[in-house]
């Protein structure tokens, strides 16, 4: 475990120095988003050291041909892949004609801070030129209110007689992303204008696929107060910058305000770009910096109303969780439902940006408890949306049903690896189990009876046809799978998967009979006897429910036996000896106790956890925050606040060595659902919310908000008491530990 | 089934036409060899229909860097290529100054002869060119007595009064590798000259694996009788040519020879390529094309001596197994011992051109058989030469002992499907079988105690880490395996990997007792103990082998149930479904029968070709012959004939639909291996050679030859008796359907 940012605080992420050997990372945790657009922490000057530059524009993608080393049959034709956007947020620095380069001028003080309150990165620092000190105050945010409009400013003030200072500041072109299979530029320039305003415009590249291309036009507008600085525009190869040079004796300074507006074809046509991105900009350049400025914090503080978590006694959970909660939102707020969720949301080029099973496993949870209905609605549409491309998904693999896509944009399947592609199936039940969550949460059918029962009922089709009949044994079975703990591949019969395709199918059936949805009797017949006869592996003298078919043949022995630099596995064994070993990537049959609290005895998942959690070597991110759930209902609190301390601070400390591709957006879900249905024990059901709080003792109060059924509703607890609180909304029966509780204002119980 | 030569021949292949659609596969089976070099047959003019160009040069290759979709740990950081050489048989034809393009030009004969007997290709064609018709007479042969040699002729007639026709004919290094993973130029032009000799140096281009690079050097000779005929050389970007023009009236002829001489810094210094191989060329000159032919014939009628196989009475299945076995020996003569067998010779770039388990599996039973000792020996000892990166690439996957790699040039593992790479290990038992193999033929046990050993140590080594004990069952497993049959990955318990690691241990446990070889105690326990303890899965019962842990679970119905329409199902089923299904790629079970039969009851043998043969596809060219070779065993007639037309005619019936990427030379063995093991029912041990025929109805007879301990053995049999002679050496005792027979110079027998 090392600090990526070295102090702790409640709010701020606060970056002292550049360590230009952990710079990658540095980058990732710095990064900002608005939902429509965001980027990495890159500095805005030039910088040689190790750096990933990366700006990102939500839905902007690219269809990327297949690579592989031996091609299956069924594999996808492209991997889609969100592209790194032109670069408006640089200012190349110069002096008397040097650029700066921040990798080899030294640096006197540094202060970088990201308040999470309102969104806005600020940073001081004192750089140490040939030519003397010079200190730099800048700022960035990318707007909430607006959200095509990117704020900057820039200042330079002069600490000895430093001579010509310039910045060049504008739009830029020259980007590639670095994960491209075939190294092609994804770009088409396609007007670079310069003047007062700067246009830019570039499309995506042509593709075989069908895929639409995307068009994008920036417009900047940057100025400078001071009437000392000699203001010009300059045009190069696809790029266009405003200039500003001024001489800077000790005590001189100039201050530049750069706004730029984005916009894009999946929005506006083509030939409205410049006209409409004009427009926005002129009227946020019109409100001015402060009032943009305002509403953000306004905005910001809005969103923090509803989801905000405080942890009091533990300034480093307390930092993971807003840390977490804040990086979620800026990647996704609900407000435009042809989006998703991608794992690396605006911070990295890694896993495409598109649309993975993370969304449902992990997300969901925290938009659907934290914000109005609408936001978790949002994300259901964008599978019944893709619900046709599910069907054909299906048919590709000669498969009836649907079969929702490990990795898509649009609905497409874009991922290559056929133990994962084709096999890791229970993604297609975690479409299900969202639906449940909905409905359960939230009382409305609506969407279940108008959306959801399609995409179930394709669903069930799909496990009916993909179970194979054992007649010795008189079961179905799922043959050639590969469980959520991808350390092993092509297994029979994953319990979880079982389990939740089981699940999925009853839950279905249940809906098709109330709806009275027209399905044939015989396919309804089928579906049932798969669910009744579903293979499920359970030993009932340890009561442990076994993995998958042979684990029980592997040599077991705990992970803590695992000499330390042999960790990661995924670095240091090859992938047969981690395929054949006990060790478990991810949660995978205890995934099944949080997904289902109430199905299983407290023996049950005490005896599970008590063999898997220590073969389990937690190299998957969305690992720790699902143990540290299951272990608060177990009862086991050290595993649970360890547990959750790994998953909260999995990027600011960089646990899995990783961080430099970018942040773990999608699991850092993870650790609000540790918080919320781990230690507060939260669960729903038929219309009763209910809560089971295990906090950890070092905890002085955990807080934390729920918006429940057109209520506001605040709990806070410790290891001693809990307390609930109705905000707003209607009076309420809850359960607290079991006991029935009617909550008119404010509830506190003792828990010892 | 289509075959790719209309006409049937016992000796000679034989091409009519040139189909357009079928062009691919036909260059395929006219390709040429001589173990030194060999070539696809392409035409000699320009074709601009469909055709892969291709000529090789043995042990002259790339290392490729790697290109997967998902990167492993452990993979291989380069697959080695075989490289597409410059051109040297090329014979641009113009005609009044314009090109020639045997896909343009209407043919009106056209006759394309590859005698097998000699290994010499003649062409004859009528071209209707646009100003008459010209007649081109050609020939082409490797010279298998000076390996270093190309002989080639081309003679034109006019037909007509055609006007000026040139040809064209040198060295051109304008050449591409069309599996290139990332587009290299492989050849990096070294020199270029032109005058009465042209002269043409190439070398592989640099590389960061460490891997030796290749410098060859082409010197080309062409002359042309005829005065009239005005001779130029001209010289061009990578390539230069003798030119030869003239203008031609009805009745007019010219003839050009050319030789060309081949050689490569794997036996000459650099600076002496062009001295040495000039002085080649010169040789060959001077003793003319008449005697390089007349050695070619007496050469190839040496090898014939030996290894040839006659089938009376049926035509097609003749012409099969002197096609396979001129090609093995076109790809493979035992020369080299740096060389190993390409699983697509000379004939395409496919597989890389590098030495896979076939060789053991399949080819080498073969060379041990119908050749001197010697040459056997040689292929074994191209494992013992690389035993130290045997040992590496175990140390890679984080294990003691040998694991010979899947694919190489020089012993370094080249490939990256981890399914395959680090999981088919049945690869490892394979090269001990092939020691015992040629141990027990020829009673030379000097190879087994100077070299064997220790590979068959370190190979040991490797099964006693690699097997996990069982506690529960007291036995030892290896788990996530891939069987031969590849169309099941990751599986455990895989019968013929477990069998053949239980008794490659026991034979090299034998040996190290019956060596007095140095191996420490305790390990020598634990081996024996895995091998004692291997875990067998037979059911008494049904008399079965089971394939692997959980095939039982499968659903289970023929083969002859899939639509024909989804065949072969590796072009129209995704992966996940070939694998969760029932089908069988390739002999597995079935395989140990081939190696021990005389370890399994002839009923096990039927009850287990009864289980498996209905489910197995044969789309690997490794399967028919297998399966025809245990259905002699069983005494199933139909099925063995059946399955050994299809093994024997693989390519030149096109029946995998692949032979456009160039012949299956490994398997080819195959089809030796159903004649004399199946059909022949040969076997050998401890100094007993026996004999169990089972000749079809319909072959009037079968003759091979067998070189056994200084001896040279002929048999003919057929349905109804079977007849051993000695041609040379010392009478022997020897078996037939278990009867001891001594035989001073001939034995016949009846069999009914």
């Amino acid at each position: 475990m090392k600090r990526i940012l070295r102090e702790l605080d409640p709010f701020c992420l606060i970056q002292t120095e550049i360590d230009h050997s952990e710079n990658r990372p540095a980058e990732s945790v710095m990064s900002l988003g608005n939902g429509y657009m965001g980027a990495r922490g890159n500095y805005e000057e030039d910088y040689t050291g190790d750096t990933l530059k990366g700006i990102y524009i939500a839905g902007v993608w690219m269809p990327d041909k297949t690579r592989v080393g031996w091609w299956k049959n069924g594999y996808p034709r492209y991997f889609g892949k969100v592209i790194n956007a032109p670069d408006f947020l640089m200012f190349h620095l110069s002096v008397n004609g040097r650029r700066i380069d921040l990798a080899q001028t030294p640096i006197e003080t540094f202060r970088r801070v990201i308040d999470m309150r309102t969104g806005v990165m600020e940073r001081e620092m004192v750089l140490r030129t040939e030519s003397g000190r010079l200190k730099i105050v800048s700022s960035r945010f990318f707007s909430i209110d607006t959200k095509q409009i990117a704020c900057m400013t820039y200042s330079v003030t002069a600490l000895d007689d430093v001579g010509f200072v310039t910045i060049e500041t504008g739009l830029d072109a020259n980007v590639k992303n670095s994960d491209a299979n075939y190294g092609d530029q994804f770009w088409v320039l396609r007007a670079l204008e310069g003047g007062d305003r700067l246009y830019l415009e570039s499309e995506t590249m042509e593709n075989s696929f069908d895929v639409p291309r995307f068009a994008v036009g920036f417009t900047s507008h940057a100025h400078c107060m001071e009437d000392s600085v000699r203001q010009s525009c300059i045009q190069g190869e696809r790029c266009v910058f405003h200039r500003f040079e001024a001489e800077l004796s000790a005590g001189d300074a100039f201050h530049i305000e750069k706004l730029v507006s984005v916009v894009t074809t999946r929005d506006i046509p083509r030939e409205e770009l410049a006209s409409v991105g004009g427009g926005i900009l002129a009227h946020a350049a019109d409100e001015g910096t402060v009032t943009l400025r305002q509403r953000q914090a306004a905005a910001w503080a809005k969103r923090w109303q509803l989801c905000d978590v405080t942890i009091d006694g533990d300034i480093a959970a307390q930092q993971g969780i807003r840390f977490n909660l804040f990086h979620l939102w800026s990647t996704y707020d609900g407000s435009d439902e042809r989006l998703n969720i991608g794992p690396k949301g605006f911070t990295g080029e890694k896993y495409g940006g598109a649309a993975y099973y993370d969304t449902e496993g992990y997300c969901f949870p925290m938009y659907l408890v934290t914000s109005t209905p609408d936001t978790a609605r949002k994300l259901l549409k964008f599978r019944y949306n893709t619900l046709e491309k599910a069907k054909e998904n299906a048919a590709k693999i000669g498969m009836a049903g649907a079969l929702y896509p490990m990795v898509t944009f649009d609905g497409e399947e874009c991922h290559n690896e056929w133990e994962i592609t084709f096999e890791e199936l229970h993604r297609n039940a975690g479409m299900v189990y969202a639906i449940y969550c909905y409905t359960e949460y939230t009382g409305d059918e609506s969407y279940i009876r108008d959306y959801g029962i399609h995409v179930m009922v394709e669903i069930a089709r799909f496990w009916a046809c993909r179970a194979s009949y054992q007649p010795d044994k008189d079961c179905y079975m799922l043959l050639g799978v590969t469980g959520p703990n991808e350390y092993d591949n092509n297994v029979n019969n994953d319990f979880l998967t079982n389990y939740m395709a089981k699940w999925s199918i009853e839950y279905t059936l249940d809906w098709v009979k109330k709806l009275s949805y027209p399905l044939d009797t015989a396919q309804m017949q089928k579906m049932q006897e798969v669910a009744d006869k579903m293979y499920l592996n359970y030993d009932p003298e340890t009561m442990l429910f076994i993995q998958q078919d042979g684990f029980m043949d592997k040599e077991i022995y705990p992970a803590a036996e695992i000499p330390a630099d042999e960790l990661p596995l995924c670095k240091h064994w090859s992938w047969d000896r981690i395929l054949r070993s006990c060790f478990i990537k991810q949660a995978d049959v205890i995934l099944a106790f949080y997904y289902f609290p109430r199905r299983f005895t407290l023996e049950q998942k005490r005896a599970n956890f008590l063999f898997y959690e220590p073969l389990t070597v937690h190299e998957s991110s969305l690992s720790p925050s699902m143990h540290s759930t299951v272990a608060s209902a177990c009862g086991f609190e050290a595993d649970a606040y360890r547990l959750y301390q790994q998953a909260a601070r999995l990027d600011l400390d960089n646990f899995n060595a990783d961080t430099e591709d970018g942040l773990h957006i999608t699991s850092m879900a993870g650790s609000w659902i540790a918080l919320m249905h781990g230690f507060a024990g939260m669960f729903y059901q038929g219309g009763q919310l209910s809560f089971s709080p295990h906090c950890p003792e070092k905890w002085e109060q955990v807080k934390m908000r729920l918006h429940y059924r057109e209520r506001l509703l605040e709990i806070r607890f410790n290891a001693e008491e809990f307390v609930c609180e109705l905000l707003q909304g209607e009076p309420l029966e809850i359960a607290i530990n079991g006991e029935l509780i009617f909550v008119r204002d404010r509830w506190q119980q003792a828990l010892k």
